[in-house]
């Protein structure tokens, strides 16, 4: 499974080269990866109240063409890896259908005192799942 | 007693008119504010360690002249009033000696439950020190 | 007239208190201004292409109850002053039909080369019949 | 040669995971770049006003190690490769001596046309001694 959000360039986002900011486009990867795992039926803010936190470990970004104030953009998330104790999205940001940045983020758990813990098996079927779909559908 | 701080702007800040996005002077007033009251010998963490919490809940920036990246910054920050429950910091942001922005922000005191409280007799009478300082040192 | 956006908070937007930073606000009046200006049938977008910027001279927000990560909120945003060579635009930020914040911002309009200028008649025409809409519907 | 610059994290960088939200090292790196640059002789914004630019084309960062508000956290920075008309910057993110975060930039060159070019020889000679000596101080 893939899930597609769109969103529009503010003021806010651009610099004065009038291109979005670099750092920028990880707030849309936030953004695409929310509302993912709350189609997913498993919203992040659900899984916080349960006591789990998925803080990143690492992030990546490669940008192509710069998005521009007002533009239009859309960006895919979908879950290509799931190696122990981790779970990784990645991130297809699209300026009229064309792609301008691709990325991933990779996340581990932790519980409320920041220990790392392995998720439940209900949350880690269901990201299982999302996997195994995103290969058939991204593919 | 008012407090100096000094930096410098960054990419970041700016937008594509080519000058610091208006939002962004409230982050500056926030590092302002920071500073101030560490020099005052009550760090803003140690008030929060302390379980008060002062949250922002008017806030208001007038813009004189712009700030362009790469300029050094000054943020003077002082305590104006000290309304029941209150307090209201001021700010000058400068660029080479001139004024280019003026604002105030007006703070109220929750505790760890989210209620409104009075600030403890011992941290009232810093903030009215300081209040009285100001009166003097910025007049 | 009066123009209603729709967004979610994104964890981006909190900070530790597990509220929205306050400066974040002044980027929802963006959003509420930028679609406000669009509806009205004159983009900001196309102003700046006909070599009319509007920063922002003066901003303004009180804060009543506090946003969190997730929450759906609201920005309507009206002109409600335009005062000779400027213009004055107005928000409710609402969450469950209810506001947990208004603001406001002034804006003047300068040409390409940093000038103060008069909008052209066309752009002033527009934005009175705004104000005077929003005299009615805001009311 | 590398660089080192200290800055102190606001409460705007945090998140509600009482942590610095992980987008915003990427501003530090250009925080710790933009020094690095101005130390080597070569200010950014001077290469700017030369009609240089240096968009980043790809962005990097491990995330070892939490920071959190009021933290004193160093950024360290050098130039790591200098591939075909392109500059790699590297960052070290350290509190206490440790290294809580280890990133990098990728950067082509654009003219004023946003077209890609080479730099100018004088520049790329004082970029490639930063890299040459980055193995000696850095290795």
């Amino acid at each position: 499974m893939y899930d597609k959000i769109t969103l529009r360039v503010r003021y806010a986002d651009t610099d004065q080269m009038g291109m979005v900011y670099y750092a920028h486009y990880y707030v849309w990867f936030e953004m695409g990866r929310n509302e993912y795992m709350r189609k997913a039926g498993v919203p992040y803010i659900k899984i916080e109240k349960d006591g789990l936190y998925l803080p990143v470990i690492e992030s990546y970004c490669n940008y192509k063409k710069s998005a521009r104030y007002d533009d239009v953009i859309t960006v895919s998330t979908w879950i290509s890896d799931l190696p122990r104790a981790r779970v990784r999205f990645e991130y297809n940001v699209c300026k009229q259908e064309k792609v301008i940045a691709q990325g991933y983020t990779m996340h581990c758990f932790l519980n409320k005192r920041g220990k790392l813990v392995s998720p439940a098996q209900g949350l880690l079927q269901v990201l299982n799942n999302l996997k195994e779909g995103s290969s058939v559908n991204a593919g």
